[in-house]
């Protein structure tokens, strides 16, 4: 029903609770049909918001030509533009991660930048129905857990997702209806052969046998993420039951884990918190018939079978090498590489996207810094993030190797990280609205 | 590895707990490679088991092929052979039914019958990984809850899966390696249509991308069942919170269920067992905002809105007229229909397999016998199961139109049903092997 697209749109921010109409969004805006369709929404519908495009500058004229294409459209919708060009090809080459990987850090990490810059409340994303559907089919076919089924969540951290209550058919006609025009969607590039692959061959297949497929996934994936709080509530209860916390020690009664049911999902939740991955999680559960004294190592812990307890500590510190940084520095080496020190005050200029470059609100700094590689047990405010996190847990997901890892730096302020080197600052750093004077740091 | 595939089945049936090396097993045997390769690594494993067929009579002369085919094996394995012939399309055209549910009652209530008359513990069938793995992910392009992603269960009541371990291809190898014979599959007729779409097309191609797909969709429904049992856990809690019984009547605290997280599927859980539909669940929530007295009416009770509380009482039942049987009796009428009752001792004959007859344990019936037709709370234990089932339920199951369902009689001795007339016998009269007379009754 494209004629009921935008009462629809309306009733589903609502219902959800994406946003209060008073608040101001900012659009990720591809060019392509389902951001451009977005863009109009927010637009027929009054609310504030801008348009933010990343240019990748991976297919030459035609990423120029989408890029122009986004600036008219701001232009006819009177909305502020916000565009970027990223190195995509140096950066994946440079951080060794695959172009997709490059193109979706890049991405995020610049918007968060310029919502934060800009002071806009949400993010929106143009992901429908049929993203969502797609991306639980693959987990599953992946081989998932449950929390893998529940699709794309509506709202995550300052992430939203209006469109996720329509298929991609309502919004190509929606398109057609209101003689809307765009341009080859170019923001698809994550996971670009699989998930083409999944929505140009297998799910029209599946629809030749149920025609409603997608409608009936959605319904899946609505009854998982139900199921989900109900396993999150089970799963709760046996954390409480086994494991005490003790310092900076854990202990799990081995006897206790032994008769747990369902073991293995239970011993896989208990752990992962502490670094575990399935392999080592199957370790873990072996320790349980083998003698005092055995243990399992993982990035940030040793679990270690010690009579009628495992045993959660955290692995020795190594003696990091540590440099501290004056207020009056502007140059220091460490390892192999340069760290630029220097102070401005805040004008209009945009924030680099470059994860090489920190601008952190000066006013905040407590110097002297300290520039020392992490350590097990540091966690940060990733930039965007309201929760801290683990920088063992964030190199993770990172994708980062081993050696990688292991040449990591930080830089910390009155015992606070306020920068993984290169990689991302800590969100209680970052610059806001008020904020006159920026610290500029530059590897 | 079709060289280990004895070793494994050995230890699946072992970690499984399917069955003890000292029970006799029925094997369904279609003559096609999966059940062949399972009769012969039952003859190879040394457990003692016997064979049954069912020619449905679909495909003319290839029916009697694979007849004769599956005679020809059991012979050759030196095992006993039970087969039956099916008017299958008459029964599907007399119970208003597709061919496949037709196929489906009949393999599986005549199994039942020769498994407790010739005295073997379980009915094993040669379903294995990728049936499983077709299962769930039909279920979920279907639009399934958490249970419809378990995939096919190792055991359920009398019935085992010990091929689940395995996938197709190793089968088909382990059939080359030892050049066993086998004939086109016929049993795979449920479903058919559907399921062989997805076999043959759907699963092929998502094999281009993920080639380890069965296996990992294998992982994700092992992940599926133990989230299952959490999350069956967590349900039991809020059931004991939110449902309160007294007498023949359940009552709902208004207030708890409005805050119940998550509601859709509490509410569902909670009201499916009074034979709430989906839909009905929905109408039931509305009655959370309504005023007193309203109500939602299913097959077998009414939810009704009580200042504070949803009070569940069955629906008040229908004077049904009934006819006492006497021990003398041979014939009488009733509805449209006739019903014969004699008596016989018990000798070698089969026990026939058409539901319309019923073979009863006569030492364990107790005069009169009541027929009537069923009511609204009336309950049984069907043949081959070891809990008792609401005769509602049972008949939701049998996929019965409200006509057919108004026409369903019983018959009760001493209080207790004995047949569903024409449609099941009640587990607890069954000939069992120290039966020496039999009640047979007839319509």
């Amino acid at each position: 029903m494209p004629q009921q697209l935008l009462t629809n749109f309306r009733s589903y921010i609502t219902a959800q609770q994406l946003f209060d109409p008073s608040q101001r969004i900012l659009l990720a805006v591809s060019g392509g049909s389902d951001s451009v369709v977005m863009a109009r929404l927010f637009k027929a519908a009054g609310f504030t918001a801008g348009i933010a495009h990343c240019n990748f500058q991976l297919r030459g004229e035609e990423s120029v030509r989408d890029e122009q294409f986004v600036q008219q459209l701001a232009a006819s919708l009177d909305m502020p533009l916000y565009n970027v060009r990223f190195n995509t090809e140096e950066w994946a080459a440079s951080h060794q991660v695959s172009i997709q990987v490059a193109a979706r850090e890049l991405r995020y990490g610049w918007l968060e930048t310029i919502r934060i810059q800009e002071g806009y409340s949400y993010i929106a994303t143009a992901h429908h129905m049929q993203d969502s559907v797609e991306t639980a089919l693959m987990n599953f076919c992946k081989g998932t857990g449950i929390a893998g089924l529940h699709g794309i969540l509506p709202k995550q951290e300052r992430l939203i997702r209006p469109l996720l209550f329509t298929d991609k058919d309502v919004l190509t006609a929606y398109a057609a209806l209101h003689g809307i025009s765009f341009v080859e969607d170019s923001s698809n590039i994550t996971d670009k052969y699989t998930r083409n692959f999944f929505r140009h061959h297998v799910i029209p297949q599946i629809q030749e046998v149920f025609p409603a497929a997608i409608k009936n996934m959605d319904g899946s994936i609505a009854r998982m993420k139900e199921a989900e709080i109900l396993y999150q509530e089970a799963l709760a209860k046996h954390r409480k039951r086994l494991l005490f916390k003790e310092g900076n020690t854990f202990r799990v009664p081995v006897r206790k884990l032994q008769l747990a049911v369902p073991l293995q999902t239970i011993a896989w939740e208990l752990f992962r918190a502490f670094d575990c991955s399935p392999a080592q999680t199957q370790q873990v559960l072996s320790l349980l018939d083998s003698e005092s004294g055995r243990y399992v190592e993982t990035s940030s812990h040793r679990i270690i079978r010690n009579r009628n307890w495992l045993l959660i500590t955290p692995v020795p510190l190594e003696e990091a090498p540590l440099q501290v940084i004056e207020a009056s520095q502007s140059h220091l080496s460490f390892g192999d590489r340069q760290l630029r020190i220097r102070r401005q005050e805040r004008g209009t200029e945009t924030i680099p996207a470059t994860p090489s470059i920190a601008w952190l609100d000066a006013d905040k700094i407590t110097y002297p810094l300290i520039l020392r590689k992490w350590k097990q047990g540091d966690y940060f405010y990733p930039l965007g993030m309201s929760r801290k996190k683990k920088i063992s847990r964030f190199l993770i997901d990172q994708k980062l190797s081993l050696p990688q890892k292991e040449n990591v730096w930080v830089i910390e302020s009155a015992k606070r990280i306020i920068w993984i080197v290169g990689m991302r600052i800590d969100d209680r750093f970052k610059l806001t609205q008020g904020c006159r004077r920026v610290l500029v740091l530059e590897t």
